[in-house]
């Protein structure tokens, strides 16, 4: 059932304890399997962890060995990748994201900061590429996800008001525009950034910075537009 | 001349064209040697740029293959690692920081909100390894960094008033101090963030997000922070 992961398929994997923890712990319907290398040790809380699921839990070193490729994992997941459309709610918009890991990152920032929705607009990294997942830490079992192969698609289906991070002249810079909700916050690309004619399509916004840098990189800008926008909330 | 990188060494490497751009621009008298692949494809731009260290160019696959393990790296930088230490001014400060690609994203932040001084203390990742100058994209080269082997050695050094990034209860929400220079901004490590008994060195600092996650990726927190004490200067 184990095999190098096949991003066209249904099934992605969880690298590692954590990971996997919080698979089951937030998702315990998708799960398909839990393997085990033999020199996993397991505890009690593991073993609490892991009961709601335990019919699906087994020892293969080689199962696990077939998908994590470094030497020091002990626990691989598999599980369904799910999509989830939501309704007119405030979520982060990425339009061609490239990088696997920013993803992962990125959403682990979203449930830091209580955005729980994700549209992935256009050609883009996979979202449940495993190396995604483990860099979420486990946050993308928190999110709603929803990929549109383009931006007219997304447009259609979302009408909440939107956040253009960009360098666009027009843009105000960053915690001078009140916010409205529900909205989106939308992210360009890493090195392409969005498209300039989206300025139209809301609010855009710049973060200040020094012009020594062209741009900060995503996961950065990501984290400093939502904590901007949140902040009062967690105060 | 080119070797595997030796952390206890004086010499380090920048892998690919951008950040030995960026080396030579910067710190052209730091350049020991730029060895380039035989499929590397000179522009005009690059020549030029590499004209002040045109006696130290040389075409070597074997030396380029030898420190860059990627097949893709078709030129190769290397330069003495220099270190800086400076005087009263406003600067971060990462106390055991223990991942390199975090120390260069890091860097690459500071240059993006004009913080060009680094102070990192305790047992660390190398500043100078090869992975923290390549996700520095080449911003390493525009900071002055300092090494201190504990806290007491870096606090009798900087007096400079510090803001503390860190979760102790008595940690003001950011953006509710006043913002004071020259300052240092301090941050912990990864997984173990700051001691709690450094909350009396100066103000401590939180940055408010949900309970869904124990605490922010150290570079968002980073970038957030940066962010937040720098944006009067940049709008």
């Amino acid at each position: 059932m184990f095999r190098a992961y096949d991003k066209t398929g249904d099934i992605s994997y969880t690298l590692g304890a954590f990971p996997t923890m919080e698979l089951v712990g937030r998702r315990p319907c998708d799960v398909v399997a839990v393997a085990l290398h033999s020199r996993f040790r397991m505890t009690k809380e593991a073993e609490e962890i892991l009961s709601p699921v335990a019919d699906k839990v087994y020892v293969s070193d080689r199962d696990v060995e077939r998908v994590a490729k470094k030497g020091n994992t002990f626990v691989v997941g598999a599980f369904r990748k799910r999509y989830a459309p939501f309704a007119a709610e405030t979520h982060v918009t990425l339009v061609r994201p490239s990088d696997a890991g920013n993803l992962g990152t990125i959403m682990r920032t979203m449930l830091g900061f209580g955005v729980r929705r994700l549209a992935v607009v256009g050609e883009s990294a996979d979202v449940y590429d495993p190396r995604t997942v483990r860099a979420s830490m486990g946050a993308i079992f928190a999110l709603d996800i929803s990929l549109f192969p383009s931006w007219e698609d997304y447009a259609v289906a979302h009408t909440e008001h939107k956040y253009l991070f960009m360098l666009d002249g027009r843009s105000a810079p960053l915690g001078t525009t009140p916010g409205v909700e529900p909205c989106a916050y939308v992210f360009g690309n890493e090195g392409a950034g969005l498209p300039p004619e989206l300025a139209d399509c809301g609010t855009p916004v710049v973060i200040p910075h020094s012009r020594d840098i062209d741009s900060l990189n995503l996961p950065q800008a990501v984290a400093i537009g939502l904590y901007e926008f949140t902040k009062a909330k967690f105060n």
